[in-house]
């Protein structure tokens, strides 16, 4: 049994996941990674050490996201799964960067009580989603 | 806080989860879709009906194969994933798709009680495993 989910049940899957898949292409070769996540519902951010994956994606930002969620509770597996096209942008401005990483609940909003510090050499980065489709089913 | 899994906890990572993602390339665009699986210490077995993947795997055989176990029982995230290239070899034997089907449950061991039916048009096929990367990490 499978079916497909609703723009509501897509949105709100991707809003309340935080580990997501980025599936990505280097040399006709495919590799997927998993990743934190926070999105706005338009985008996913991500941060990240800069390496291949980084690599790949500046030079190719044509990515994919992927998130699931897995209920084994009733016996059955039902799961449900969200497949997005996603073009990867890198966020170099420090109000967007420390925007997303707020979202992430990686660091606090700026305050008299807090300055956020960004290490240096990380990469946040938002890939617009776009072309969503959702599964759901039952094994 | 991310370090590397040992040999022998990836093969545990493997055997224990049943739900992973195949990555694979299509005219140079990513896609990452979730397959339910059965891994026998080399291999892993998966059935599908026709389609997009199927059609992307016979043309371009090296795949990447992805599953994670996450924790958040103790409040904090931890995460365990494993990444692995994988060749994809599809199982046209009858022995062989009724000993895959067999490991992932979906059918029962032939005998005078059960004699398994096989759907026509499904697909069954093997990813061997290749390069495998296990992390793990707490967030």
């Amino acid at each position: 049994m499978v079916g497909l989910l609703s723009e509501d049940e897509i949105e709100a899957l991707l809003r309340r996941s935080r580990i997501g898949r980025i599936g990505y292409c280097l040399e006709d070769r495919p590799y997927v990674v998993p990743v934190n996540y926070a999105y706005d519902g338009s985008a996913v951010f991500v941060f990240s050490g800069p390496g291949r994956k980084i690599d790949a994606m500046r030079a190719q930002p044509r990515v994919c996201f992927e998130v699931e969620d897995i209920d084994e509770s009733s016996g059955a597996m039902a799961w449900r799964s969200v497949i997005a096209d996603g073009a990867y942008e890198e966020l170099t401005d420090d109000a967007e960067r420390r925007a997303a990483l707020t979202l992430l609940g990686k660091i606090c909003p700026e305050s008299r009580m807090c300055v956020p510090v960004i290490p240096a050499g990380m990469v946040v980065f938002r890939l617009d989603l776009t072309a969503k489709t959702g599964r759901f089913g039952r094994e």
